[in-house]
């Protein structure tokens, strides 16, 4: 059974704690759960992940290239500034997937540039929990067929 | 039932087509085809459309606010330089999906950023078909739950 | 009898439809109907149209070439972008006027610089149908004294 | 009786006396006379003023808080530097129209950014000594709907 | 016998009747006529074409893929800002030639850089007709050895 | 006895009156009075003054060159452009404190950036009259050990 | 009795032993006991931490959301790179004072930007530790009077 | 007997009492005393101003186009920014040169682009007052041949 | 018989030497003699040189000032950084034909902007040795009818 | 016996595990080893060290200011963005040598510029694990002459 | 008797040859002659020099570093683009005055920087012949008084 | 035996003289000896060359592709300018080596980009003598082992 590791960057564990709404209702527990789920039904483990710190991240995806097919990853505030994390992700050999709760694009300037996506194979954006679900499913079938 | 609009930029026929693989292997009308069935599973209808003139593009998105419930696009070439079809879709009640075959964001620079991102709910790119398909599920939840 | 010509560009179509009240609430063929009657009262005659393709707006400049005195012009979201409709501005050799219901520079800074301007005689902006109406008078003036 | 107030910055006292002609034929005692004339047709005041001081057309804005329905004003080569005038404009209540002799959009770069419009109602500009005299026409309806 | 596609964009028709001279003296049908006469003495059949729409230009560059050996272009106006002309050019197999009447780098400076540039074999500017009919000599050799 | 002279620059008159709310609810005078009665508890003589004029404020920074122990100034709209205000401060040989009411790196991107920083010894912004009274407080440290 | 937590970043642990002296001459022990001192003064709890790692300082900020009035914070070099612990800011609802040791608008330009402001209630800079204690009677007013 | 005149502008009334030096050791009565001197020399009567205020420098400019040959500026800090001193200067007739006691390409990159020297015949900086005495030298030959 | 002076600027005696083949496979020798028989077609007389020195190239143009009734250039890495040579160019009364053998425009963005060009009558790039033959056909047709 | 201390950034414990080959074949560990070898030849003690935490970089900087004689430091993905490590390493006073496997001006254009090198004494690039070797060599002259 | 170099940059000789009239009237042999007449009534010996290579001027500074008291220079176009020259004033201990015939602000704006500027103790520039001559009488002060 | 030509560009003939001491305290014939004699230990020839001319430079260069196994080169001030020395370069097959004298990322802002760097194998910079001897050491390697 392959493992798939989705890595959440900082603040992200107050998802649904912020009264703007700015990335939806779902509480971070509650999407982790969700995530779990889906990934059971598609049939493969989630290894799912937050940090704070930029270093650990990048420890894990480190570590990733020993134990995962494939790599999900919403580096949150790290996403335009880490050039540390993309080498790590750079090094990673299976499929990336770098997805936001919110459409980024729509928000600050400062949030246009994305580091991530220059070693990614793929992005969601704007879609909330439902993105990371869709991932998960995009997930099942690149590390399915790593020539894709 | 409803219906949602997927509007297929310039140059999007030749999908398939390209020997660099750049937009994948798929040929349109089979992305068409597979889109149709997967809307159909879903339970809603698709109406898709191709162009490669930018106004043809904006009297769809108009037709789209009498007759649709979202509307689905990959502007192509023109997603980075049409402010006339940003404001059709900022005209747009619905949700909107903005769709990429390939990342966008590790091509050329001037394709890292799009105008169409500022109307569109979500953005999916880089996942090729597999992303169309998944975006037509993410269309039928936004649909179903305007208020997301 | 002498005829002015004035285009609208894409979405104008929408004025008065949206409800965020950007363009004014006027409808689009309220518009049209006061500039026709205004321009009756100033005692030429006006050919008012509207497309939503960059390519037709040229063909339409290239038209009044050969029969109008004047060119009244509200490019829209091609104001910002096309160097094409410019170019057949500078091939016509009357006074031309640049109109925007809003004001333009109070919006996204995307839409900030005008490609008309380099073209027009003089611009009005952010006056709603009022710009639009005095306008008209304006180009009367320009059209009986050409030397302006 | 409503009073609007026409703001003239520096040099604008010099219209007419350029022999380029960059701002029309008409001397600046000719333009004030004829707006004079057109505020009287239009039923209102018009409290006409020139200052080549930043400081004096500060302290004449916040004088119009008190006594004035709109304010008209050309800053001149204000235009495109005075935040502090921004400012003072930001602080009337009424409608302003910024008007220019000339179009400042096929003059020189640095004329093509103005202050003024962050905090204008409408712009007219190019239209020569028509231009001002249309602009009273406007202010007349905004002053009297002040809703528009 | 080869078919080489000619494609002129918008407002090239109107070449030799803007007196201010910048795109040469000559007429556009006479311009045609040259090409034409001249291609008959170079051996291939030539395809010209005019249009001011983006679209139709992306159509009929989509076209010549199935019809021609060679492309040759002058995007006018769309040189400068059109992604989804440039998209049409790289989907295109055989030698591409930029040509332009005028010297766009001695314009204005939004004339400097082209899309088109990315997709061309090569480029010859500011000859005016003479360099439309050496451009037809150098494509009969790319299209003779298509290696080069 | 010290005195500190304390410069306001172009419609900080104003605050207080104006509805939104930017620089706080304190009109002008109360924000006089509420400094003067804090220097007088602080042991030096404070010279409070407002001005609309770039001019005047920089014959004032001349004028306290003379007679005052330090400066304080809230240069208002001039802060981002007067050059000529900085050239007087550079001259002014005691220390000097900038203080904004609002913070001006929440607002408009060109109110980020300050002339008058380059001559400050501190600064203190978005605190409203709060801000002001501490420093005063930071004043009376300043220029009893003018060495700091 | 409330609790005010004060964050110092990176190296700022080190102030006072750099000979150069730009973040003055009191040791960062001497700059805790002070603060100390004047927070019980002010009748409020102080959390004073330092950290050299981003992803501490955002899990401090965090933990503030529980226990904190306010938050005082120098970010040190993090200030003007790090949009993670702005994001860490923006989800803390009280009151954010930002303080620096030295003007960092008289020092090198990638000093001159910083993240924080666009979280902070207001700022306080070049002040030294005079700033530091300024600061925290600012913020028992700000605690106090939450709605300022 | 023609007349000259030397426009000083802010804070140059302090030259020679800035320790720093920067804009020399001679006061600024002995510079006026001694271009004086000169100007009788050369056989001209200089007319030397200086004020702190634009809006001043502004009124003067347009008082020497009725009574002076030529027009000599130092206008100091405003020479970077005042659009408006610039267009009086415009407005001038006769040749103007631009003096600079410093070289101002050495200093701040905020005073490497003068506003002052699109209008100017020539310019002279970093000379000191050697600077002002050879510029009144050019002048005296300017205004005696014109078409120089 | 006229003469035509034909330049080559640094590492153009390379050319075909490289293996990457950028500049082509034709070594320079065999250019120099392709573009000489070339000349004698065409009737007139080239004079053709290669330098790796700016100062040389200069010497050369200033030269053909004399005796050339024409001028060809290929300034290799000079096209993009030697304003000294575009200052001579400029001093040339003649037709000047600017010429590339690769299309610059595809590669590295420091060879996108062409000092030369802003002299050059004509320009034509990424034709290789067929470019320069072309060239010389139009300069044929140039120095006959100097008016074009 | 003096100490060096040598840090290196996030990911470069992946050296030689990359099989792109860009930081070159050789392991971490025997990069390592190498450089201990090296040292000793030398005649100092080195502290070897990596980490992917800027934190952790930041603390060992500090502790290298009570126990070093001189550092050399990779900070890879770190160099290009953190502020925080320049002020660590800013705050240390022996010699300072940065390191790189890669030339890094040849790599992507946000490789370009390291904020490490406003705090180096010199830098070397490019050389591969010979590079580090002959970086300890200049650092054993650099600890022995700490005037240089 | 003290010696001054005068140095003259790419295309200088050919001053008085262009029919624009650019860098005025007079022919560069006049210039050298008028400006040898002047340095012998100043009482030092004028060595004058042209070169079109930016080496041979480089060669020339360092001779002048044994031989002359002063220099001056017009680099023309190496103005803007040679540090290399730069750097050989930079290491001259003498006065150094830069002149140029035009006002090279008033001309394109690659000609508005001038590296030159930075290692020049004044400039002249846009007063022709006169302005060099005037410059030779400053420079007789400067050499006379290398403190100034 | 293996020869390496070791390159200096404009002003390094200058070394050791400069009493600032930003390029070391070595003259210039002592550098050129201490390498003479380095290179013999290492067992190659060094041809050790210095020019003020870009050209030179350009044919050494080019000379040096037939003579030479390896390239040192430090360019002085054409580091930053000559794209006409980087293309020598590029069709330089074996190994080169770019040193510096100083850290040139601690000068000013021009000096931070080297068009060099895009041709270098590596490069050496801030370490004086010793940085260029360890740099003979390093190609030493290079030379002996060209697949490095």
């Amino acid at each position: 059974m392959q493992t798939v590791m989705f890595l959440n960057g900082p603040n992200a564990n107050l998802y649904g704690l912020d009264p703007s709404g700015t990335y939806g209702s779902d509480s971070f527990p509650a999407i982790e759960a969700a995530c779990h789920a889906r990934a059971e039904e598609l049939g493969f483990k989630l290894d799912f992940r937050q940090s704070n710190h930029e270093g650990v991240l990048i420890d894990w995806v480190q570590e990733a290239r020993q134990s995962c097919a494939g790599l999900m990853i919403n580096a949150a505030g790290l996403t335009y500034t880490s050039i540390a994390l993309l080498d790590a992700l750079l090094a990673f050999d299976g499929p990336i997937l770098e997805c936001h709760m919110s459409n980024i694009w729509k928000r600050e300037p400062f949030r246009h540039q994305s580091y991530m996506s220059k070693a990614a194979t793929g992005v969601i954006a704007g879609l909330g929990l439902q993105g990371y679900l869709l991932g998960l499913t995009a997930m099942r079938d690149l590390i399915a067929d790593p020539a894709t």
